[in-house]
């Protein structure tokens, strides 16, 4: 059987999300980097594998999908090996992992992603920064880490929903968390500091799909790295036109 | 059986999609107004339904649930009842479905909300508008139904993806897009004069509907009615602190 490709590239956290989901669940895959720094995913021909010009898209024969949950999905349906625990067919507990993930778009992604934008990324990318926008992200971040930490953390459980195993919501939502790193330390320690419930999680997603997770991340250390050594002068070599 | 409780205000388009849903399918259920703009929502009552204080949330027994796009999907898979082409079993269509929905969170319901919002609602309530926010959602709803008309809309297909029939994409999309008539005539004219693509796929979704649909969106055109005849004036009998 032909493996499936996955294009990607893994700076981005959805991408980190579905690739690591694949190595865990031992998805046969071929990775395709869409460079996001070089526009490649603005291209004709990458938009023929996704109209929308965004990472991660999967091709899986002649099926053609983008978006990262539709894709987590998908993948946890069609391949057989992969343990319940990730999309779990019990109707009632899925609906619940369904809500967190629905909920992540309008709250913790759009309050992560917008401000990562809007601060560390923009000077590079030679993008004009909104104030407004990092301040609104800013506020809507701290409290969507306020609501996972009081609303699906609970007790001594080691994922969200109080389930001992993890299911495709925590994998979205720590690889979001983890794009925070861009930041820098200081900055992501503000907004984890004061949650250690949220570390421990965290921690926990990382052991459960290790050693993928780190590998998975590498990347994203080495531009955080590359950022604070070379400043806001690397911005004229870098093009990018859409979030990460 | 006790019927489901369904929490709503039929002036949020999440919560008119689920009404529509379930009485397109029959499903028994007691309708529980949270008026929005008396903050119902954001009672401590409220919040022991859905911590999130936003509506719809359900409840069917024990089993509490907020995030429409997760209550159509738990709706269609629990109530034997609902057409499978609400909410196909297919792996394949089902993907493309979710694909659209995941697409919608920070596409058409950002641009479309944030500007009813940044526009119309804000003056009416009381709340700062943001010419900056309402310009950058503007731009994100014109390109979202740009999406909508091309990417899913083909040839003289009746539904999303070509479908005969409507899924719960076309529902929630719809209904969304309905949120318009807050803003005029005029302006709605202007999003969707150009698209006629889109003005008879909602037509169809209306029409495979009916009589619900028409039923569900009364309130939003008395709302629309009196937002034109009273003017920001009324702002002061309105608290309001949470998006519709």
């Amino acid at each position: 059987m032909q493996p499936i490709k996955v294009y990607a590239d893994r700076r981005s956290q959805p991408s980190r999300a579905v690739i690591i989901f694949c190595w865990v669940n031992q998805i046969d895959f071929e990775e395709v980097t869409v460079d996001l720094f070089k526009s490649e995913h603005l291209t004709p021909e990458f938009r023929k594998i996704n109209p929308m010009g965004q990472v991660p898209a999967i091709v899986d024969g002649r099926f053609k999908l983008f978006e990262s949950h539709a894709i987590l999905r998908y993948l946890a349906s069609v391949f057989p090996g992969v343990a319940d625990h990730w999309y779990p067919a019990d109707l009632f507990t899925r609906a619940k992992i369904e809500s967190i993930l629905d909920w992540h778009h309008s709250n913790l992604r759009r309050g992560a992603a917008t401000l990562v934008m809007h601060t560390v990324l923009a000077p590079f990318l030679g993008v004009a920064t909104s104030p407004e926008a990092a301040k609104q992200a800013e506020k809507l971040l701290m409290q969507s880490l306020g609501t996972i930490a009081s609303v699906w953390l609970k007790g001594d459980a080691k994922f969200l929903l109080g389930s001992p195993q993890p299911s495709i919501a925590d994998l979205s939502l720590v690889c979001e968390i983890m794009q925070l790193e861009m930041l820098g330390d200081d900055v992501r320690d503000r907004f984890l500091g004061a949650h250690d419930k949220i570390l421990i999680w965290m921690d926990n997603v990382k052991k459960a799909t290790s050693p993928h997770f780190e590998e998975a991340h590498e990347l994203l250390f080495q531009v955080k790295a590359s950022m604070q050594s070379k400043g806001p002068a690397v911005s004229a070599k870098l093009k990018i036109t859409s979030k990460l």
